[in-house]
């Protein structure tokens, strides 16, 4: 009897804290709502030390938190959601490290795929962005399988940057680049004349110079699923963007809460949309100005 | 008489201020010192307009406090420091504006040159780097006599960023790259067989994709006359990058006082430099993941 009026006390609680945040996120949507935020998980394992965790508890508080965090942004109206799930570099980090993550991983990229995921809840397409060949087989595919899965929901877009850094997706988008002017060249010079590359203007030099151009790097890039974010959060109040995002955080503000990650909460939330919608105009003139 | 002693007690007092930094910095460099500063020297204009100033007197009051910096900077062993001193974006503000601070520039530049210079006086190469043929002949002229008149001075380095923007310096390090494995390519052609595609790999797909290499792109970057900066500061409280050195802020701390950028004062610069020497060990560990 005890125990059923205690969770009757929580439902209740939960209700009045849910009441509450969509009654301020009424008020704050009559100003402009960010199109994207992005985050740095940043502080899970220095979570797990300052409260004397089991290894791996830290990321696991974490993913919690980052439940919490894309249900304020898709309650809130906020599209495009993008993570710094795991870098390039941190493959460097213990193998037995490394392998835990990527369990981890595994195990939660499988859980977005269930009936009751927040993913489904919220109509979220899920994309895993990154040199996915790096990935452990089952993690791979498990990626492979959430997109799949989530192909077909439209309501809002999280985008899970695994495998990644930034200068490894700006190469590879010129990389992509060239392959795709290499393929325009060869299909001219099969299909008869064999002067693909004159054809192409590769015959004067201002052209040959201008052959791959912005808006191919920008079309090859991972983060092409997405408008450019609004907003950057790192927690831990590091102010780096660690290879995260650089080309595309070119005019975004970056905000540097001093929380750890897994502490990071609806305070924090609301004070990077506060800061967002003081700026939006400054900000939209400066975009106009390109 | 009265003049006389006036002037006797400003110089004491300019020794005594230099005695004292002089001192601070022999304490600090017991610390790493950084090897590279960049700033971006926002709220000019504001200053101007907060302070009744006439028009373009903010940015000439900025001078003075870039000046200051460079001191500080140089004084206290920096060897690399580069400024965002005008960005292809500010081409669109009104012609007047643009003109006249294309104006203070070359009057700048061309003191940049004289004798007493503070380039002169501690040793500095300056260099101008961004799409310099966007520049006003006569601005254009005046950056080639500076980067001529310096270039034999090898105690630092001074990076002036003008006609600039990181996505234009990436988008042309890749164009330089197609250009000269076109060059490339063009001579094994030219020197006999006509494979000179086939023998730089273009025949395997693999090969094709990785024409263009990370190092390729970096070897072409303005920016690689200096290392990557250690510090990057933006005045007037501004968390964005606004398209300044993206490639090279992959792991730089951002540092944003609030003030304006003419109101930027030595100890902003000391506080910048404290925050650097404690998270120095943080970050190099980060550095040598890579």
């Amino acid at each position: 009897m005890e125990k059923g009026s205690g969770s009757r006390i929580n439902q209740i609680w939960g209700n009045l804290v849910t009441f509450v945040r969509r009654s301020i996120f009424c008020v704050l949507s009559v100003g402009p709502i960010p199109n994207h935020i992005a985050f740095i998980m940043d502080g899970n394992r220095r979570y797990g030390k300052k409260q004397n965790l089991m290894e791996g508890t830290g990321h696991r508080v974490g993913f919690l938190a980052l439940m919490s965090m894309l249900k304020y942004c898709y309650e809130f109206g906020v599209r495009y959601v993008t993570i710094y799930a795991f870098s390039i570099d941190n493959f460097k980090r213990h193998p037995e490290e490394v392998q835990s993550l990527m369990d981890l991983m595994q195990e939660k990229i499988e859980g977005l795929i269930k009936e009751e995921s927040i993913v489904n809840r919220y109509g979220v397409r899920v994309h895993f962005l990154g040199n996915l060949k790096l990935l452990s087989e089952p993690v791979r595919l498990a990626a492979e399988r959430a997109m799949m899965a989530t192909a077909n929901n439209s309501k809002a877009v999280l985008s899970i940057c695994v495998a990644y850094t930034s200068t490894n997706e700006i190469v590879h988008a010129v990389q992509k680049s060239c392959e795709e002017k290499w393929e325009e060249i060869s299909k001219l010079n099969t299909s008869g004349s064999g002067y693909g590359l004159i054809q192409l203007g590769w015959n004067e030099k201002d052209e040959r110079e201008n052959l791959i151009k912005l808006i191919d790097i920008e079309k090859h890039m991972y983060m092409a699923v997405a408008p450019d974010p609004d907003i950057l959060i790192r927690t831990s109040g590091e102010t780096r963007l660690s290879n995260f995002l650089l080309w595309q955080s070119a005019y975004c503000s970056l905000y540097s809460p001093s929380v750890l990650w897994p502490e990071i909460g609806f305070r924090h939330f609301l004070w990077a949309i506060l800061n967002f919608q003081r700026n939006h105009f400054y900000l939209e003139k400066k975009r106009k100005q390109l």
